[in-house]
């Protein structure tokens, strides 16, 4: 009890100095979530293009816009890397080499986890800051600063992936940041949570997209007609930035595949049915469909223990 | 052009006595409609349970609330069977023995429409009423009178799906109808309707029962956390009446099995892909489903014509 309470003190309630490196849709959220919220005294920008950072300075939503991610995390306690999961190595090695405030908790908001956080460990290893990935389960298939919006965190999940090198202050830090924005926190290690994204969201992904390029395969013209509010809602994701799930995708080939297969198997279930006994097939997936569902968000609020994750 | 307009003049732009067949989503979102446009003098309903017919005078989607379809369709110019498709040839074999007005106009709100627009010709041969099948592209995933709404007829494409047997006067009534209703009519042959539709529609709502079957296969409770809003909307459809999309799919399953066949092929190629360059091979699917998606849905709004219908 006391080791807790102990952690629990060192916590900042304010942060000082977060650093947000890019500024699309998830970087500009959470500069406007931390503003509105107060949870930074100061919040620092790092942004490629002029006219994103002079956007970013006007619609207040950070307070200081960078042109070097050098100069964006200098003094940084709090640093969260917005940006390609491919690119996020890259942009910590070059930061790495002393430029980190002693202490600084590292973090980032990428849907792939195990990749980054052993090239992130490898590279910050032995230095005075800590890396610990993060993935909230909240976006946009939107892109860009203009999209942003200041609740796209609230209420949502983020699932912190530590590795047992991670120490406790800074797995505690990183829980009460993300608390601080109103979402709910459950922890993970980064190869469980990359097997379980991959049957969550990047499997519907890639099956939203291959059904959209299926429905538009020809005549699109004439089919576009008959395209009602459920072809919209169930290929919505596939108008997500594809460099960007490209990469997302490409990271989590392995995990992707398996889930993949299983998928195949059942759709071979469904055709080979469809032959046989067309009623009894049809029925019986319409209502794994609507059990599956259920079953996955009516728990979705429940904090109960598992073998997976613990609840942060 | 005389005869065109003498179609016209023989519109009427209220119809006198409108009966409709089933209160649930459909036929109750129709009354609420048709009253509050005053499209039609009187708003006949049938419904089999007393508390459906007691909600439906109670929340004026009706006038008359029947517990008979035979006495729901006395007198009426205009009928929508707002039933499961194969329910309604027998419905309207219950009716077609004198009981109809001579020169009514029956219709129907089901997903498919070969097989009810083939029986209902057969049971109405030689009679003085016509049924023209209608297909709303509108809907709901929820069910029953009390998800009704007046506007969900709205903007929505109809398509009419007449064979050669039927009358220009019942066309351009049924198309008056629903045009009164704010939608927009698109003409089509049934059997074009039912393989279309197994694409647009038919397709993306076993493929949204399989996904959300898959993913809610095991450990539910674990992976309920991790399913984020692209889970939520591209399985939304899923909640769907199994019920009902039973019998819909049931009588698609021809073209619906096509349908599936060439996703499967797909699908097998992106597995293919996934072992020997997975970086091309998800770059390509992403790219066909965001075009894919744009063509369709870029083109929802435009009058062209085409090969395969006529806009009404």
């Amino acid at each position: 009890m006391r080791k807790i309470r102990k952690e629990k003190k060192e916590i900042k309630k304010t942060f000082n100095r977060v650093a947000i490196i890019g500024l699309g849709v998830m970087g500009a959220s959470l500069g406007m979530a931390l503003k509105k919220g107060k949870i930074a005294k100061n919040v620092v920008g790092f942004a490629r293009r002029l006219e994103t950072r002079k956007k970013a300075l006007a619609c207040k939503i950070v307070d200081i816009a960078c042109d070097r991610i050098e100069s964006a995390v200098h003094g940084a306690d709090f640093i969260v890397f917005c940006a390609p999961v491919s690119v996020i190595p890259g942009m910590i090695k070059s930061v790495a080499g002393g430029l980190l405030a002693p202490g600084a908790v590292l973090t980032d908001v990428g849907s792939v986890k195990n990749k980054i956080v052993v090239e992130a460990e490898k590279i910050l290893y032995g230095c005075k800051s800590e890396f610990i990935g993060s993935h909230p389960i909240a976006g946009s298939e939107q892109h860009g600063l203009e999209a942003a919006r200041a609740d796209l965190y609230r209420g949502a999940v983020v699932a912190l992936t530590p590795t047992p090198c991670i120490s406790g202050r800074a797995l505690q830090i990183a829980r009460e940041f993300w608390r601080a924005l109103g979402a709910e926190v459950v922890v993970v290690g980064p190869e469980e949570h990359d097997r379980i994204i991959a049957r969550t969201s990047h499997l519907p992904h890639i099956i939203a997209a291959l059904l959209a390029g299926c429905v538009g395969r020809d005549h699109s013209a004439e089919y576009g007609k008959f395209c009602g509010g459920g072809f919209r809602d169930t290929t919505r994701i596939a108008e997500g930035d594809p460099e960007l799930w490209h990469d997302i995708l490409e990271n989590n080939t392995l995990y992707l595949k398996k889930e993949l297969e299983a998928y195949q198997k059942e759709l071979k279930k469904i055709l080979g049915g469809l032959k046989k006994d067309k009623s009894k097939i049809i029925k019986k997936y319409l209502k794994l469909g609507v059990e599956g569902r259920h079953s996955l968000l009516s728990n979705q609020n429940t904090g109960s223990a598992s073998r997976f994750f613990s609840n942060g």
